[in-house]
């Protein structure tokens, strides 16, 4: 199995979103998220980076204006 | 492992572009994609769906103009 979890950056922390996503998608300029178990969300934001090997998805609002970070 | 292999979807097919990728983080509006054997490779599109339990990326070109889709 391999599903992450997905998590939002913000202020310097990254804040628990969903377990188990098995399907991440552009909708609508949102990120639609689907887990193992049927959950889903929109979220309105970005992805930031995902670690495929540690299983992490990390997202951003897009408010923060994301433009690919200064590293 | 949880690594994923990357595609991209350009005339109704995929296209395979990279094997193994552990990392994929958008970089100056592009998107930046490391394998586990440490490739590198900067895309110029955007995700088009992550199927993890697939283990699949699948990318799209930035000159299709995806919004979404259809679906």
């Amino acid at each position: 199995m391999c599903e992450s979890n997905a998590y939002v950056y913000r202020d310097g922390k990254e804040e628990f979103l969903m377990d188990n996503v098995i399907l991440l998608e552009p909708r609508n300029n949102k990120l639609y998220l689907r887990s193992l178990l049927g959950e889903e969300k929109l979220f309105n934001g970005v992805v930031k980076e995902i670690k495929f090997m540690d299983h992490k998805i990390i997202l951003q609002e897009k408010s923060e204006e994301f433009m690919g970070g200064p590293y």
